[in-house]
């Protein structure tokens, strides 16, 4: 299951124009393989995943010098919420921080779209997980152009030349910036298929405790499906960078997803190379006097 | 002294090279009329630039869909304090904000430069003053290298190849997304000379009032003079953009400096052609309704 090459060809190179066609939603591993053994060791993989991801945040703490932020965008019912519970399962909540962007409240509208992103970064030495983001602004308000007008901004025509081109262009720009400045960016589109999607749909109207995760509004936006496909193909094409890529990660099996979520996250982390801060001589100095003291503070008996 | 062309001439041209001593840090009018009544007309200039500012902010918050955002930065003892509090006296602080950005925190440390002013951002209908912004890491950090350490950005080196540059390029593309959604920003230097600095320093070390504007820091980065005019000049050049221009303003003559600031700042609020929100007929058609709802309610006597 393990199978670097396969999470190669989830990663979007950067300048390649995507087909999501390309990306098989339905992948789960080696079809050599009997799908038990190959649930199996999805399952050993997220556990390892899990356990180097909360040993590689620790690092990242101590660190405390690069961040990391983990984007998850998809069509509803992909699993974004399940990924972001069973992946980042075993980090440490204070280094860790999930921000789930909705409907844009009056006050963010008041600002520009980037604005309320750049609030909720994460600081150095943590990780900070957007379940949702600002791409919305070339997904959803792109589907839907009349979204934008909610957003007064003078002179604005989403159907002019250049308008979505420029919102990429300032998205690019913005992570360029953070990650000249010590952010890594890791972003996950979790790719389903309309079949899977109609299957989980069901689910939710047929199981009363899943009743609660049903809106009408969802079938709705299901009717464009078409648009949403070629709105992220575009997003993924214009917006997959050397300093932001993008993985497309299969998403109609989810042990599949968080097997290679986690893996994603943990060599990523891993590849920053990163080493528990080394005490100069004074510093060490400073340890041993302090430990002395201590020692000499025993109680006499 | 009302002079079109001069303020033209103190608008950075986005791609021209700026060399400071083009630019005269003691204009104060045009020499062939008497300095009293150049004196007098400049006060009468800011007193009108006031006026039309307030009404051109009140315009702004009433059509509530763009925002103004300006910038000063300077040397020290240039006025940046005094020309905001003048120019700003007659705006209702309901529709304007300022903030100082000064020595940043150990949380603004943890995140990208631009985070914390990011966050400061005037609403749609408001004036946000920045006194020091983003630019002093292109200016005080950049005479100072050796703060960049204390950003603790990893792999960061002030002496690369680019480093400045990016910074550069950062801020431009921040801008031009700021722009992009309804900000408007103007950017004032305002330009004093090393002698009127000289002065004004004098006069706080003798004027026991103004003892506490004093630190011993200022004489320190006095010494650093032409590193700073250099940065500068590489800083205006760099970041005058289309979208965001720069102004060099004379400032050895506080009167000038405040009459220009309040001129520059009316004209790109007029420029903008705001008008007062005009009423759909249903709208109206409320309007009538509620008026002879409240006059039948009228105590009969």
């Amino acid at each position: 299951m393990k199978d670097d090459n396969f999470i190669e060809l989830c990663r979007v190179k950067p300048g390649t124009t995507v087909r999501l066609e390309d990306f098989d939603p339905g992948w789960n591993g080696n079809r050599e393989i009997p799908k038990a053994d190959r649930k199996r060791q999805a399952h050993e993989l997220l556990a390892d995943g899990v356990q180097s991801l909360a040993k590689a945040q620790e690092l990242l703490y101590a660190d405390n010098s690069w961040s990391l932020l983990v984007i998850f965008q998809a069509l509803d019912s992909a699993g974004k919420d399940s990924a972001i519970k069973h992946v980042m399962s075993g980090v440490n909540p204070q280094g860790c921080q999930v921000f789930s962007f909705k409907h844009p409240s009056a006050e963010e509208l008041d600002h520009n779209f980037l604005w309320r992103c750049m609030k909720a970064l994460p600081e150095r030495g943590r990780i900070g997980i957007f379940n949702r983001s600002y791409y919305e602004e070339v997904l959803i308000v792109k589907v839907h152009p009349e979204l934008v007008h909610a957003q007064r901004i003078p002179g604005a025509d989403p159907d002019s030349d250049g308008f979505w081109e420029t919102r990429y262009e300032d998205i690019n720009a913005f992570e360029h910036h953070l990650s000249r400045n010590g952010t890594v960016i890791v972003k996950f589109f979790l790719h389903l298929s309309k079949e899977e999607q109609r299957q989980r749909f069901l689910k939710r109207l047929t199981d009363p405790e899943k009743h609660w995760k049903f809106s009408p509004r969802d079938i709705e936006e299901r009717s464009f499906w078409d648009d949403y496909i070629r709105t992220y193909e575009q997003m993924l094409t214009a917006t997959s960078t050397p300093w932001a890529p993008w993985y497309v990660v299969p998403a109609d099996h989810k042990w599949a997803t968080r097997a290679i979520v986690a893996s994603v996250l943990s060599e990523t982390i891993e590849s920053l190379k990163l080493r528990y801060p080394e005490l100069t001589p004074e510093e060490q100095q400073h340890i041993d006097d302090a430990r002395r003291q201590l020692e000499n503070q025993a109680p006499k008996r």
